[in-house]
């Protein structure tokens, strides 16, 4: 008998991890929608996608909710109000989160992903990269050896990470944005489509441009 | 008994093409080539390559080509001469195109490719993503969940689509190109290598650099 | 039986290379470092590596190195000395090098990586793509139809070529460049990360932008 698999997440994003999902063994039995916002409204098309699947959906409720023994949590996340949500889940729930790859992701020698992380179809870990927890490596990024990813950090599709990369926390890198080998992102950084960044980024700092510079720091323009 | 494979192209793009043949089972019996300009001469290495290879090659003439029964059709095109091509071949002998999917795309779930759409090696194609009839995604290119592609358009090797990008016909996408979430390109616009397109692009228009600005509007300079 | 792999680097650089090595059937025998300036120090991180795997790793001493027979040879590179070494290894030896192709590359049809040359995992050779002797295409790096690359030359992570560009020797080209179709690239030159090459580029030319241009000549600012 399978482990059952539980998944919480934005409906808006569920996209792109039903095809992770069905990859993972289809062991899915509940579909947990983080946002009251939407249920069974306003998104008809996802609705009827979402009730098309052999899931039970349902709209968490913090509290009524309760794991069921032997349950496995995995995310489709909303970055924005993850954090907290999962801090919750976890608190209050006890509940232990399992990472989610991708059967077409590609895992070099010694890479490693957190519980609650996620690496989608095409994704390239080099050796002894590691993705923290609840992080996401979306579509065909490329992630260099020996890059770690904090926590909560997000790489949009074809984002190249090349070697020794260190991104804290809460850092988003656009589509097609390059960062060179060695470079640090702080925390909560953010990081244009199709920049290339070649020199250490501030905390809560945007950066944009070929090659990129910091357009804000900390929300504040410069 | 398999079903033999007609190609039709421009010999000179059926570099790409070859391997998606031999992927698809090497069920090809004949190739057509839809220029008169080269059939035998002017590029001699890519006629010993045609001519290496055990299939019947053959330039087309719309007076005396004949399609045989059972034979399934897909094209190796030209895109700039294909859509009238394929408009004639389509009128005159009711052909019946097929999708040309290389073994090593990666097709997430519900992703579809209409007939005559082309998918080459390690492209990738997102939850729900539909690739229109004659449309092309090339080798290594990355589109979004819900990303709808239409007839006639052409991704260049490494461009990214992000999610529900809408594409109308006859759109090309330069190399290693990035469009962001949403966005909808009107009929006929071209978007350059490497740009970033971040806002809706009019039919016709022309869009480069990073960030992505509007070059020239149905073919004329801004 | 299998044949022993002997593999020549800078141990700076191994991080992507173990994985290259257990893909191609954990055959490797012994790792000889290429640089004596770390051997057993300075890097304890990557010393303690390689200490854990299975191998015999040495220091080159060009004077007491002694090749065992059947032994074949591949490269963990340092581009920066290799050429010197390799032809060295190669008259005072003989050696004779073999290609280290990722089992997760894709190599389309008739595409050629000769003796030497290092094809990682996710990269993308189109068809009778060509890469020469010791040249590296490093992870995700995507290569167009009927391109040549040079000996020693290295594509960076999620590079892109379109088809039949032509790389002369030792040129670099930076993570995430696109080199449009038909380009040639002189001897030595170097192509920034993120750059888009739409012109020529001559030998020892530094080109970096989008669009490309050329910032230095052979060493001297422009």
């Amino acid at each position: 008998m399978t482990t059952p698999w539980v998944m919480f997440g934005s409906s808006h994003l569920f996209g792109d991890f039903f095809d992770l999902i069905r990859d993972s063994g289809g062991r899915l039995s509940r579909i947990v929608l983080n946002v009251p916002e939407l249920p069974m409204k306003g998104r008809p098309k996802l609705q009827a996608r979402l009730l098309r699947l052999p899931y039970h959906v349902e709209v968490l409720d913090l509290e009524t909710f309760r794991p069921a023994p032997g349950e496995q949590y995995v995310m489709g996340f909303s970055r924005a109000i993850m954090a907290h949500l999962v801090t919750t889940l976890k608190e209050r729930f006890k509940l232990q989160f399992t990472p989610l790859i991708h059967t077409k992701a590609i895992l070099q020698y010694g890479a490693d992903v957190a519980p609650g992380g996620v690496v989608n179809a095409g994704a390239i870990l080099g050796s002894w990269a590691k993705v923290g927890s609840h992080a996401i490596v979306n579509r065909g990024a490329n992630v260099g050896h020996d890059c770690m990813i904090g926590a909560y950090s997000f790489l949009a599709p074809g984002a190249v990470l090349c070697s020794h990369v260190k991104l804290d926390e809460n850092v988003f890198v656009g589509a097609g944005a390059v960062v060179l080998p060695d470079i640090q992102v702080g925390r909560d950084a953010m990081i244009a489509a199709g920049a290339v960044v070649r020199e250490d980024v501030p905390p809560g700092a945007m950066v944009a441009g070929v090659p990129g510079r910091v357009k804000k720091l900390r929300g504040h323009d410069l």
